[in-house]
């Protein structure tokens, strides 16, 4: 790694626990007693605790946002190429905090911690979450760390329906909302590939019904489909096409259910890999998150009344290219937001990568994020 | 069932079967040395033999393309509303044939046919099957049925493009091809799909290696994903929104990982019956062939020069809302016809109900492809 990349890059982080023994009410009606959630930071808090922005993560990202670990230089944060010293979003400006959700695989409580009632892991037993309750997780961590307000509340994707969810649940506490790559609530098409995923991991033998932590077994069948189903709704077909074409593996097709083209082992890599990591129940709780959420329901799908309340500046982004959460999906918030009469801005950036985009480095994309938070930095 | 719908249907059919005992060669090098063809006919040849139209049938069809089975009334041909007397297909002037695929699950020698050499079912040992082979086998039955030459070869979807094989392999023994939903070649997003399904039934514990036959099990819990899959990409995100939107099966959202909205609902259903009659390993064979359609590649990857010998007139239709195969993949096809100064029609159809578009009976269409056929018979 050069000079220049290190300048750009947080370094080493240390991944942080903070504990919550105040019971935690779901949206469900389920209680978690305590529970515990880990975060980073990057950057210093300044005098006046008014340059904090919280990074939300979608479905299988963590906490660990920026830099990388002591002695594993290719554990780097999923948004490094965001965040950093001189980045767009600029830690020698602002005091950045990623979380990893409850419910997660990566050190907050989720359903393989041990419940303390059992002395076993919660598994089947951990409640459902919702993105309500993230925030409200998020927020009581704020309030630890005497965040009492943050400059910008930043996701993509899931990340950006919490901060969506931060404006409604929280107005007094975000002065920004940084949306990309959103909808205001799945499609039927959304749900459907979310359902087959989870009947993936649910009718995988290995599951047993969620407890498969005691039988020393994990659904790791399921999960490669439910990750291999995944990541062909993140990229485009072009993306797809341009990235594997029909290109084979071999010389030639061999006549045969085993690995043909590039596309298949991609597929099978990807899948091999995320069943390694991640947890079956997390899977299912995030997917679960992501169809219950819907913030206009409350207010009869009137998304504009939903956000009535909400006083954050909008910054919202979507990809052409991007059709698991379309442009269209986004103009749905946009349009809500200037009925309200809303302070928003709407890029609609045209990038071939579909969904993934907002994980990417394109050159227009981060300047225009970067150009947000120069605003809220002259302003605090 | 009125009296009209009598005079619109070919009525009560009976299912044939054609047996050979000329081995087959597959595209693969296997063979095959014997084999039977179960086919069904609507309608008369007449006395010069040229009236004949062999329809082809997509993934999980069969020969059973018009009328039903006697008592067995809801056990209705896949085409119906397309293929009878008066219909556009009219049966009261072409003589239809309907072929079940080799490899198939549905009276034709396929996967889970006793095979004679050993006494047990193919199994995973039976040939991989491509759109040659099947077109091949589809004529020898013309042979046997004393067909020298079709008026038309027709089919929507994987049946299009064994009307377009037809017309490159058997240039005078076709007279028309009707190319519905099609592309020249899968991309590498539709070959994902079609992986993710395959390898749901490969890791299914119960697929045993594809020999699950002498196990007395099914691999059910692959074939219900691989269909839930197949059936998302069958539908438009518009359509399924439409067909069901986010609506819940019960009052409110019950935060549970079972059924929630009645999309999952449709998509459990309509896994679990596919699952209770279709074979698993004829589901490996027929996604292959898909995957390994490309007639240009031997052409160097020029499809017009693939196309050159063809001598057919072609009637290649499309649908706005298939994001499955989008219009612009006919839009190839007819660019490389055109290239050939070959006689093409393209119609391109508004409809908002995707891949499935091809099934239904949209006006539009279906005038369309009767104009087309009345010009055949016209010129009879």
């Amino acid at each position: 790694m050069g000079t220049a990349a290190l300048d750009q890059s947080v370094g080493a982080v240390k991944a942080q626990t903070m504990r919550f023994d105040t019971p935690l009410v779901f949206r469900s009606g389920a209680v978690l007693d305590q529970y515990e959630l880990a975060y980073e930071t990057y950057g210093a808090l300044n005098s006046d605790k008014s340059n904090a922005v919280l990074v939300c993560h979608a479905l299988n990202a963590s906490h660990h946002v920026a830099g990388w670990y002591e002695g594993q230089p290719d554990n780097i944060g999923w948004w490094d190429n965001m965040i950093g010293p001189g980045k767009p979003l600029d830690t020698n400006r602002f005091f950045v905090v990623g979380v990893n959700n409850l419910g997660g695989c990566f050190g907050s409580t989720g359903p393989a911690s041990i419940n303390p009632k059992t002395g076993k892991p919660h598994g089947s037993s951990f409640p459902v979450v919702t993105v309500v309750d993230w925030v409200e997780a998020q927020a009581r961590l704020a309030d630890r760390l005497g965040i009492a307000r943050f400059a910008a509340v930043m996701g993509g994707s899931l990340g950006a329906m919490q901060a969506l969810q931060w404006t409604i649940d929280h107005p007094g506490r975000i002065g920004s909302a940084v949306v990309i790559a959103a909808a205001p609530k799945l499609s039927a098409q959304n749900i459907a590939f979310n359902e087959v995923a989870r009947q993936a991991i649910t009718t995988d033998p290995d599951f047993r019904g969620g407890d498969f932590y005691q039988h020393g077994v994990v659904p790791r069948r399921g999960l490669r489909l439910a990750r291999m189903i995944g990541h062909i709704t993140y990229l485009s077909d072009d993306a797809m096409m341009e990235k594997f074409g029909r290109t084979l593996s071999a010389e030639s097709i061999r006549y045969h259910f085993d690995v043909d083209f590039e596309v298949e082992s991609y597929l099978r890599y990807q899948g091999d890999k995320f069943a390694e990591y991640f947890d079956a129940n997390t899977y299912l709780l995030i997917t679960r998150a992501l169809d219950y959420f819907d913030p206009a329901q409350a207010a009869g799908g009137d998304l504009a009344r939903a956000l009535s309340a909400a006083r954050a500046k909008f910054f919202v982004a979507s990809f052409t290219s991007d059709w698991r959460f379309a442009p269209e999906r986004s103009r749905e918030i946009v349009k809500a937001l200037l009925d309200n009469r809303a302070d928003v801005s709407y890029a609609e950036i045209d990038a071939p990568h579909g969904h993934d985009a907002f994980l990417l480095d394109d050159p227009r994309y981060h300047a225009l994020v970067r150009a947000w938070f120069d605003n809220i930095h002259a302003a605090l």
